[in-house]
């Protein structure tokens, strides 16, 4: 089993390995290295192992030997710059192929690694190289059989370059209400694909906007008889590869700026009576025959429609993912900056780190405690993940196999929105940790913030996606109360629920500070957590309904202090409980578990936080005490990793070239780096261009003012 | 009294003006507008006043029609031009002068409107002119004396340009680390400013990077024996007016860019024995004679210390104001976003706006009522400050005026936070609700963001200013328990502390979701939860240094979940007290009293969720039902405001023309106007440059491969 990093870890513990890692320079972080309580290095190659350690070292020094990957820390560079930059960075991508696809099968593992490498680059290079990979190129495999072959063929070597086409101006969540067309006409054997008004147009499509020649375009099939068969998937070429001028029919064009990711190309296009073959449906759950009968395996429409969506599922696997590496980047310059930036001190003419303070401690280092947990989970969920894939691609129809979709699909709904969420608002401490240099683009937590961001929207906005783990939980609990059997499902997350009644009577009983040091707390706290949040959810949606409220009405009306929260409490239970496990497995090497101990027990307390109230409105808590042993223990953890905090930091860094942040580089040189880089900067010393304009034409003050 | 919106508006409810206020276009908002529950034009004139309101309009109009001024939404200007152009739209208010030395004196209250109508174009632009004005010219003014009068005066007509240099490369917060030196050197009778090396530089001076002439600079003053008589402020000139080149001895340049406000030219500066007259210290605090004697009118160093930074304080009551206004700019996107942008529905073929679902009006809605709060409370505390002002001016040197510094003081290190964070959390949430549109630049909601970042950490991070107002209240205690008498203050924020113990032994009294409703409910918690969090800050401190520790560490320790939380509390207390008593005046309209109340209540009842697990922790709380009355009344309000939140943006709103956003506009069309924007982009339909590099040059894949 090499598909993740925890496994492959287990071989690699090979301690004459050390100088495969190279060392970090010598410096004022120097004082916190020391003093940390485990070897960095041992960490590092348990998370990662070997391979994957090599495998990473390797790209990152690919790209920091191109002179095409050369930058400069908070350069200005305009949106179209940017854009053909990524561009030919990516076709380099094709030349360096990090991976080839038998690489990629044998290890699936990799390829997020790679896109991890890449998007802690830029990620708007990652986005635009996965989306013709992945999005187009995988769609097409999954989605269409051996007829459209070629057109993965065609992007493997940049013939043509891919996108995938599903969301229109007015339409992002209710993806069944999209209102692009697609006729079929038997005469010529042609789909005719129409964007009915502008409102329609495709919108938000990643590489659109300047590359892509070929798309996966998502329309409502119809047959000559007006019979609309639902939404399907076509390629259909929007422009010349000889050319990139747009197809005749097709308007296509460039949406602009972004908050972030602007290296990518979002795009719009319209159809007008643009006819492709026949042959382009993808048409794994359906297809038109030539004299335009509509065929399918698939005898439930709801079925075919949720199979053909299928191969969205993926993303938000990848999108939990993203937000961590945003996180570990961010984390890395504050932690680094708070170690080195001193401000006041017990004495005038003695200033302290600002890692010192409790407040700086209690800022960060459950942000650290929460890259560690998000970081665990995610590789282990890709893992589950693969194996659902691999049923899929074996054609699993077992109840397992369906079982297995309905939680990963659960799993994935709720874990981009923590992880992104995480992500938004542990970058957005940095910033404001890091003060006013925080504030500096050349120091780079404004990139990270930024192109963390569409992480919350994208795949599904997290509010909405929440609502399909809640509906799932519920579900659970219906069917047991109808006597359907226990809860149980395959990666047993959800198994300590059939406990409901048991747990619900539980009551949090650590008698000290001490006893709550131990994740194991927090974990009993979430089980009853996510009991109460279930009924009290099922309690909500019975009193709309007997209000007399439909179904759409009531959900919407539980959702709020209910069915959300439950989502949420849900997925915090079941990363903390993986980690929880982490840190008690036999395998975990003994050098580094105490401090993965801590990291997990403040992970599970500081996130337990949110949900206090609840735990003394349902009667979990009661008194003083709870609270107070919480927020003692949350402290102190902070206290006693905040040795560790730089070494947490050197293991999750990528190298400087890769941060390009002058506050966060590994020497700790803060202010060194950070003045040289801004002696750097274009013009920085010399008088504006316009000087003129100060100098001269001096505004006759008041001559414009108008009476009123 | 003028001073305030507020109380010109008791004379300016004259309903024959209607006429004044333009009618807003119609179209998809009106369904919206139509049900609402008040005269949007009747709560603007109350808000306002007709004075400020005829202000405010011809401001905006006269950017408008200024080609200067005219921008596209959504436009990628580089660095450099966004300086120029704020430069010269700066130099263009000067011409159009909108208000003179008289009207500001006449009118303090329309210096912050100008702030807020310049600061909704672009806070660059304002900040730029504010810098010039008020951070040199208003520091010259008030701590120089008759001998710095030219440097003002030259500032007035553009002939130099002023900039306030305070922080270094090391040091922001411990202002007093300040390390730039100012030598006197009595044979030249000049002093000769240093850097004593680059960490020392003088960093993040807005209008250094590129315009400012003259630059009041914080030094630490020696006298010819070597005595440092610590921090002074001096004016020095950097650059030549004539030509903008750096004067010998200076090296003055541009920071590079910012997160935000990229039209304001931040720099730094080093000084190498820089020779000025004595008479540029600016000497109100303390002088030195020509021979070199150090003469002060203040015995204490730390009372002219405080004296000298005192020109400071007043720029947190602005920040308060300026976080407020951003967060109406965001309100007015995502609201008129909401109410117009469907997605789902009841049935399969209708879909509802997304402002009809709870879940969005609770997104939303709290912090829409969060805009109205603070919005009075920014007002009214402007005019608390223009009183303090007056008292200076009139050295005043009354115990009731050192009494309103103090707690003026007080109340801004803890407005400035609760504005600052409300309105970054409220623009984030905003940027979420509006989904993918959000994150297209040209619906403006990053700008926002980016632009109202600062606020967190300029004029004192956030999290270090909390620690002034817990001080404050906590002597407030100690003063009382020492038995000097009663807790009162003269703007009374306090005075029910005075009530401690019988608050104390206060409960939540409220017996149905019906009961809670009303702002009283939370108004009551507040005083319990400031009573209880101070009770035990002062328990937390007691017990630090019964550990041994010693004021600086105990301190520390005690911030998090104690003073921090003790000073947020307080404040919100404080915001929620004057709101509530404005709805409770006899002078505020029947007309739109209904919808304040429900605004107040939610207000309130929405922060105190925030201190939810302390109102149980303490006692304050127990059962279920509390907090089930709570989040029912918050889910009730916000549902009753739904109807209502199109005409609370409206009267917010500046003109579409200020707001520069199209899913923001009045008319409510949000896909044409978004649509038309996206159309007007530059090259927007034409194939890139740089297509060649697509379409000739193919990758030979792996051809840059490396055996690993």
């Amino acid at each position: 089993m090499t598909l993740t990093g925890i496994s492959e870890a287990k071989y690699g513990l090979d301690e004459k390995k050390d100088e495969d890692i190279p060392n970090l320079p010598t410096g004022p972080l120097d004082v916190y290295r020391k003093a940390a309580s485990f070897d960095w290095k041992e960490m590092l190659r348990f998370m990662e192992g070997e391979e994957i350690l090599a495998f990473k070292q390797y790209v990152f020094r690919t790209l920091e030997n191109d002179p095409l990957f050369a930058r400069q820390a908070g350069e200005d560079v305009p949106v179209e710059q940017k854009r053909e930059l990524t561009f030919r960075r990516c076709k380099q991508l094709f030349r360096y192929n990090f991976l080839s696809q038998d690489e990629m099968m044998q290890s699936p593992w990799k390829v997020t690694v790679l896109n991890d490498c890449l998007g802690m680059y830029d990620w708007s290079l990652g986005a635009k190289f996965f989306l013709n990979k992945g999005m187009f190129g995988g769609t097409v495999a999954n989605s269409g059989s051996q007829r459209h072959h070629r057109f993965v063929q065609d992007i493997e070597h940049m013939k043509t370059f891919g996108c995938f086409s599903l969301t229109e101006l007015s339409h992002g969540s209710n993806t069944r209400a999209m209102r692009t067309t697609a006729n079929y006409d038997p005469s010529t054997q042609e789909f005719v694909i129409n964007t009915p008004d502008f409102e329609a147009a495709k919108f938000w499509v990643g590489n659109l906007g300047k590359t892509a020649t070929h798309s996966v375009v998502f329309a409502q099939l119809y047959t000559p008889d007006g019979v609309c068969y639902g939404l399907h998937s076509f390629v259909v070429q929007v422009r010349d590869p000889k050319t990139l001028l747009a197809m005749p029919g097709v308007m296509v064009g460039d949406m602009g700026k972004k908050l972030g990711q602007n290296g990518l190309d979002n795009g719009f296009a319209i159809f007008h009576n643009v006819r492709i073959p026949r042959e382009n449906l993808l048409n794994r759950t359906g297809d038109v025959t030539p004299d335009g009968r509509y065929v399918t395996p698939f005898k439930d429409p709801n079925k075919r429609f949720g199979a053909s969506l299928g191969a969205l599922s993926g993303g938000r696997v990848s999108i939990t993912r993203m937000a961590v590496v945003n996180l570990k980047l961010a984390m890395t310059v504050a932690v680094r900056f708070s170690a080195t930036r001193r401000q006041f001190g017990p004495r005038e003419d003695e200033e302290i780190p600002v890692l010192e303070y409790q407040l700086q401690q209690w800022r960060l280092i459950p942000y650290l405690a929460a890259v560690y947990a998000l970081d665990f989970f995610s590789k282990s969920f890709f893992s589950n993940f693969v194996e659902f894939q691999i049923g899929l691609f074996m054609k699993d129809s077992s109840d397992r196999q369906a079982e297995l979709g309905r939680e990963i699909h659960a799993m994935s709904c709720s874990s981009k929105p923590l992880g992104s969420w995480t992500a938004q608002r542990g970058i957005q401490e940095c910033r404001e940790a890091c003060g006013g240099h925080g504030y500096l683009a050349m120091n780079r937590l404004g990139d990270f913030r930024d192109d963390n961001d569409p992480n919350c929207t994208y795949e599904g906005d997290n509010n909405v996606l929440l609502q399909q783990t809640s509906n799932y939980l519920l579900s659970l609990l219906q069917h047991k109360q109808q006597g359907k059997g226990r809860i149980q499902s395959p990666l047993e997350t959800v198994n300590f629920l059939d406990d409901w009644n048991r747990i619900l009577e539980s009551r949090f009983r650590a008698a000290s500070v001490d006893d709550c040091m131990n994740s194991a707390v927090p974990l009993a706290a979430y089980k009853w957590l996510v009991c109460f949040l279930l009924g009290e959810s099922q309690r909500k949606l019975t009193q709309q309904k007997a209000l007399g409220l439909g179904d759409f009405e009531a959900r919407n009306n539980s959702q709020v202090y209910y069915c959300r929260s439950l989502a949420i409490a849900y997925i915090e239970h079941t990363v903390l409980q993986r980690f929880h496990d982490l840190t008690e497995d036999a395998e975990t090497p003994a050098g580094v578990r105490p401090v993965l101990k801590r990291l997990c027990a403040l992970y599970g307390l500081w996130t337990l936080t949110n949900h206090m109230a609840v735990l003394y409105q349902g009667g979990y808590f009661s008194g003083k005490e709870p609270a107070d042993f919480i927020q003692n223990a949350i402290l102190t953890l902070c206290g006693q990793l905040k040795d560790d905090a730089v070494a947490l930091v050197d293991v999750i860094a990528p190298p400087d070239f890769i941060v390009n942040s002058p506050i966060g580089k590994a020497d700790g040189e803060l202010y060194k780096n950070l003045w040289a880089t801004v002696m750097q900067g274009k013009n920085v010393l010399e008088r504006p261009s316009w000087w003129a304009e100060f100098c001269s034409d001096k505004p006759k003050v008041g001559s414009l003012r108008a009476k009123l």
